[in-house]
């Protein structure tokens, strides 16, 4: 396999290096803005002296973001050439387009690492999907959010001390905002519904509400209760209705879902014969990231996979008959009450836009 | 694709439900000793008349036990059809053989429904090491001797009680040796540490020490220090060398494992690159094994695998270095010391020949 590689950075240098370790992955060029004097094959600027090189026959594309990223990887699939990306940003957004186009154009797209960083999710829903019918996926899909809940619930600190320190530890980016708010979990939940159910639902749709309005008194109310807060990203489908949901959610301190500290993801799905199934590991950082990219590159050298599913049946989202016992702080204090997913997050819009402070959370039911 | 059922048990009757729900999967015959009025194909107990129909393409055998399996799995292999088991006794005896004759036939070898259950296991462990380098495999590899140590802790209740319990529920079978021994975790974890680690290691030069020694009085000695008692299959790859080891060990009660109740598996992973892993579910019952078996038979008709990983080394079990904590509990008493896994598992053997009481139990460290 000889691939281009676009992008240089956490995870596209930890991808330039595991794939120099392995024979049957050699990459002929490097697409980035800088050169890198450590990188030994060719280097450029122009991403159409990859997509024109007829020797590439895999683009692995790790810039992550829409633009330019999207006119790079369709321009990669128009021109017959694998691609394989860790892009949840834009898989999510352009999913039907590009399956379409790889379709159209007879090769694979593989973007395992969009979703658990290096946990093979994606792929064992593909595998699952073909045998059984799933209808649930849920958990912990952002290891910056985990990273900083955990901690204010170790420590006691306030949201803002912590967001800092993940900063500082590389677990967040200067602009946090796709993180903390819940978009990540999102885009990641979207790829998750859409490969397990055979959907295809946007990301527009999906309710999200992150924790950048969690203080350490909401902290410090749900210790108080055995309880422990985790942003869950949350899919299932029932009798044809696709719900997903990003939210924070209480789960009792002793339960499994509290272990899960630090960076890690827990991602769990439900399947009518196999029960429930649950996948634990690094959700991000740079090798971990780009094992599973690597390993998707040898699954299209092996010429056995093209996409996870070829089902994409258009599918709203239907959070109607969702109900849940929320935690709800406002300025006036905090309460408990039994609220539709709909009337939650319109709550949350509404304080959100009066500026007012707010924060909820929905109590996790077993 | 054409398939030569073998077997009707559990397994075996679920996979018939499930490859006739779906269009790819046919069902041409059915082996078993007696006939099922439910079953539509043609049904023999002659296995000749599978092996000999040229139609079938597809052999699954869900018999169990290393013979006849063995001479029907051979023979099918030979006969140029692929062969799809979840028989971890066969596969895990006769590894080299059975890769050797699948290669010379060019044909498929699956077996991922063989450890984990439901758990696509063995599938992501090939899946990682042809792009990262596994240095541990452990974990809770046996359902029913999860049950009977969950019920022990909760209920406070003796073994032969839990056991008796587990059979009637359908988690033991009449013959309990093989889980409560230790062997049946033995397997899945040799099958483990092959296809992890690209070697071929044999399950008696595995130490496998079991549970059908402990007491309730054991229990609440555990209990007592805040510990509870899991039987762990685990095995690593250092320096070129594989230790590997079945046995009870001990995990704090606040911790994740102990959260693994009732016939659940919870298996991890630690490779260089991705770090640490961990996969839960159903280990076993009848249609989260046979939907494993499934996607097995789905992967093949895809045309996209053959066996896990065509590295088979052979390699010696060597614990040398291991050293641990144990319990150790004899007629004299309980005391704790650190002992060579060798040392504890011959000091087992000794008490065992001498048919004195004897439990003992690693203490599992961070």
């Amino acid at each position: 396999m000889k691939i281009g590689l676009m992008g240089y950075g956490t995870v596209g240098s930890a991808f330039y290096t595991l794939a120099q370790e392995h024979a049957d992955t050699q990459i002929a060029a490097l697409l980035d803005l800088k050169t890198h004097p450590e990188v030994a094959c060719r280097q450029t600027s122009d991403y159409r002296s990859i997509i024109e090189d007829q020797s590439i026959d895999t683009v692995v594309e790790l810039i992550g973001g829409l633009h330019p990223a999207y006119e790079f990887v369709t321009a990669a699939l128009k021109a017959g050439k694998h691609v394989v990306t860790a892009n949840k940003q834009l898989v999510c957004a352009c999913y039907d387009e590009l399956i379409a186009l790889a379709e159209e154009n007879g090769v694979s797209l593989r973007c395992t690492a969009a979703a658990g960083g290096g946990i093979p999710w994606l792929h064992s829903l593909a595998r699952l999907s073909r045998c059984d019918r799933i209808t649930a996926v849920s958990g912990i899909m952002n290891g910056t959010t985990n990273y900083i809940l955990s901690a204010m619930t170790e420590q006691e600190t306030e949201y803002a001390d912590n967001l800092r320190e993940a900063q500082r530890l590389g677990y967040a980016e200067a602009d946090p905002t796709a993180d903390v708010e819940g978009y990540d979990a999102c885009r990641k939940l979207v790829l998750s519904a859409n490969i397990a159910f055979g959907v295809s639902i946007r990301e527009a749709e999906v309710p999200c509400f992150g924790i950048s309005g969690i203080t350490a008194q909401d902290v410090a109310a749900f210790k108080r209760l055995g309880l422990v807060c985790k942003l869950i990203a949350h899919a299932s489908l029932r009798e044809g209705r696709v719900s997903a949901c990003v939210e924070p959610m209480l789960f009792p301190v002793s339960g499994q879902m509290a272990h899960i500290s630090g960076p890690d993801n827990l991602i769990s799905l439900k399947a009518e014969r196999v029960g429930a199934q649950s996948f634990a590991g690094a959700g991000a950082g740079g090798f971990a990231t780009a094992s599973n990219v690597l390993a998707d590159c040898m699954e299209i050298a092996r010429g056995c996979e093209t996409f996870y599913t070829s089902l994409r049946t258009p599918a709203a989202v239907d959070n109607a008959a969702l109900e849940q016992r929320y935690y709800i702080r406002t300025e006036a204090g905090a309460q408990s009450m039994r609220l539709t997913v709909n009337a939650a997050h319109a709550m949350a819009a509404e304080y959100k836009n009066k500026q007012q402070p707010f924060f909820m959370a929905a109590v996790a039911e077993e």
